[in-house]
């Protein structure tokens, strides 16, 4: 098996993905697209940055949107499960020789930041501001109807190391490809929330983030949406889609923000809480594993993302790009 | 307008297309794949022919399969209101220096056969053998749960001779592409039994089959045989879709038999039943009236047809193909 | 057979039924119900009229709302082929000694009024104007996304009565309970456009418009409306439902304006359009014909209505009735 | 707040309900509910039982008929994160006086079994044989297309009791509905794997499971095994829904097998991972609660029930019985 086993007994207790911080150059454009066209609801919102969340959320967002001159991510953020966990991460990543710092944030409590070893920038908290889900505010529905927050996936030029590294920290790999010609790792998806995934690792330039993904009730929120986005101005910013991936079993759509973010709707998913919940393993010759159905996906697909900032990007430590579509 | 004034009060009565003879070189194969995986239901088959229907409908068949050294189509059916009409459909040939014949048909009365202008083989019939309908059997349902046969698509050599020829016969066209440099019609879709169409003609080396469609419940469907498909060996038969036409609306899926038959999979529709119903123009410019989405279709989707048995093909009079994916 | 022969040669050719005109007692809040709730589309209002339609719909209303001191049903509508069947519908109407005018309505054509022989009020034109469908404005839909007018039914204390009336008319039966003791029809569903019915007559004091019902394209849109009528207080307009008939095999949602008038919603039908479509025979002692899966409807659904404009209402010819809930 | 804290840190981790043992007194029947019309998968079957796993699941079992001369529960079943796990809850429960024994069972590794201070038999292990997701073998999917267990419901003659007992073993209270007049809890749901509940609660004769739930993608599949079972001889087998509750927001469908054993088909949950995720309280005379769109529950849902062996049943300790549906 060339993922290593899963750490069952982690140092501190990450719980699950929280929010991203993105910068976008236009927040009027950026609100368009989230808000009037995906149909996330507004938290709060000030002259400098919209607070976004899906309709079960408690925490206080999901995303924040802060106005910039240039976009890129500040951070990807993580709740762990109480305060003394934080302390945990710190004497983790200290004992790692890694940078560390506490920050303010606001709507959170005491925040702790750090980089993984190849830049990415890193948040980890206990407890965000608590606000009502929406539920069951069903007039309140609109757009793609995104329930919540499902994962991030990121491009990464040293795969096999991030999966060593996020494994440490205690997320289980739940599928993974493999270059049988290397036998290393090609992508990785990991969890620590009992799905398949609270963040995925793939091949390429790298660090850089690939997509934000939002989970919904059903496909039929994916086609509303693409009937919307592409009767409405939206046709460009439809990247990929809809399909079903192999890998995940998801019915998804990506699409892309007026800065080129690329967000992912998916629908269906599989509970994996079990310890012993065995990694499915994908041959990177397999086309089936990125689309079931047996469509090509773009380039851009394969070749954009988001930058983090401050974070140097790097060639990918393997080369053979599995690119299927002109 | 470059396609005709409807012809309200034609000479004689089609209700609606009927059926489609195909021939098939492995009646083994086309099982599995008409019965087995798209889930229609056999009213009858002996050592030569399958006769299927979709599950509300109550005509004998909507589809035969003949077992043959070469796929072909052998003749595309119709439906006409009474006997007398057979009778004035062969008047209205033979004013067209049109040969004609009277045929005989299994579990169908009289049948009045005759070639358009370009050759494609046409039948008619009033009465045909009704069969129970199986709509409220749900235990029989399966694969992609066909209601009705919905229509068919050809490639014609000359749209504009085809729309004014089947628009004499009373087919109302309902949405059309016009090649805004010549002022031809590119392709049109024409119906008699209250829907979109129940014919399509579309530019192209013809007369050829382009498809034939059938009409299913909501796009879960759709979505349920592409996972079928895909896991059982078909991957390779699914050609274009999922996805949403500019024109029709239709949520499509398009798959191959193993003759290369292709059979569109159709869900949403629009009444247009008023004879004051105005047909939709399409600029052949515009991407979205393939795929409102924006997702390219295959080369094979533009190129690729069945033949009709005895009808000799043409290269089409425009030359412009639209294709928009490699 | 205790429905008689299908007349296939009308003296006048229906095409549809085409719109209903409802008096309301309150303007704003019908607005509430049938605009900000359902989701129809206004095409025009003014001080005591509000003229509304579905997604696809080209004609320029399906529902016109007047203010008024009481709440009742002012006609029933329907649209035929050509100005011509205005004048054989006159001359149908006066062979039978009805009464019959010649009425002025707004953005409508030639327009003839009668009423049928119990006094429920028709009204028949060739022409409205028309605009534009909505169908692929897919910004707009909202509430129950609902595609067009479906049906009327209506209570009827002479259903063998009415059936033959309608049926001289031209209309067509699809579906229809028999009282197996008198040999009497309990209830008939007939059609003109190709679907399970335009109109429908149960038996119950009338004539009553039981309900108007609107076509939608999948279940999941009911269940929408569920969700938002439950919880943005229309809990109590909610009557019956979600279920399935057995007689037509829909899926539905019947709900309450606000001054009672009842809308079904409808989803799934099939087609009528064969000369030789066989009417479905069911027991008036079969519950499943109600409710395929069994649940009881309330005793509103059984015995409400709204009444026409100058009818009187009688006591229906049978007397049995089935009502299976409390 | 009526509902106690959460215990956080509990003494033993219980990762997720696993299987149930139902006694059946006709495993052919039982077998044609379950596998036929339900549409679960047999991982093995003997003379004398058969064992059943839902679409995703891992472990080779969520469900054990036994066939037996009367129908009752033999034991709910947990698996807990690891070996240490076991030994740590036998001391749990001798801490609490409580007898406890080491019990053999097919399929899993050690096991560990319990009766609660009501008499509701436990087991609990960390290890059961390991099979193959069947996830995407799509052809394998029929019925209703479940997915994988969610949840167990008990009648408790001592909610209060009950729900103390749990979150004293580390079931977290999502939602509750609280009895205003005496301050007590009518019932309480209560997770360990991260959705509204593995276990729920409510006030009534027991100890007796009300029903077992299964997950299911979408409300689609719901109305088609409504469709199936009503027309292949279940009718009577359904016994409530299709609905919402207002609790937990799922979309349900309770069903009966042979025996009476009681099953929910349930789509809709929501994530509730965080440590600081606040429990929703309702009152217990808020009809929402039970069915959001208002429609009432046969009578036989409030009272029925499967006995667990060795149980003795007792008078609940609250007595208005919000029964609200004849």
């Amino acid at each position: 098996m060339p993922v290593p086993a899963p750490n069952l007994y982690p140092d501190f207790n990450v719980i699950r993905l929280s929010h991203v911080d993105y910068r976008v150059t236009d927040l009027a454009k950026a609100r368009a697209f989230y808000v009037d066209t995906l149909g996330l609801q507004v938290t709060e919102e000030n002259a400098g940055t919209i607070y976004l969340r899906a309709m079960e959320e408690r925490g206080h967002h999901c995303i924040a949107l802060h106005g910039a001159d240039e976009a890129d991510v500040a951070a990807l953020s993580f709740k762990v499960f109480d305060e003394e966990d934080l302390d945990k991460a710190e004497h983790w990543f200290k004992a790692r020789d890694i940078a560390t710092e506490w920050v303010t944030r606001p709507f959170q409590g005491r925040t702790f930041r750090a980089r993984d070893p190849w830049g990415m920038p890193l948040e980890f908290y206990a407890r965000m501001d608590r606000v009502e889900p929406l539920t069951q505010k069903y007039a309140l529905y609109k757009g793609v109807r995104a329930l919540r927050i499902d994962h991030f996936n990121m491009f990464s030029s040293d795969v096999d190391g991030a999966v060593a590294f996020y494994n440490d920290m205690g997320f289980r790999t739940t599928e993974f490809t493999e270059d049988e010609e290397t036998g290393k790792v090609w992508a990785a998806w990991m969890h620590r929330k009992g799905g398949v995934h609270d963040i995925a690792f793939t091949n390429g330039l790298g660090p850089r983030l690939h997509h934000t993904a939002f989970w919904v009730g059903n496909p039929l929120h994916i086609i509303d949406l693409l009937d919307v986005m592409s009767t409405t101005g939206w046709l460009e910013s439809i990247e990929r889609g809809p399909g079903r991936h192999g890998i995940s079993n998801a019915f998804f759509l990506y699409v892309r923000d007026p800065d080129g973010h690329r967000i992912e709707i998916y629908a269906s998913d599989y509970q994996t809480v079990d310890p012993d919940h065995e990694p499915i393993r994908w041959d990177l010759k397999d086309p089936q594993r990125q689309t079931l159905w047996g469509a090509p996906a773009p380039r851009s697909w394969f070749e954009e993302g988001s930058d983090f900032d401050g974070a140097e990007v790097k060639e990918p430590a393997l080369k053979a790009q599995p690119i299927i579509a002109p």
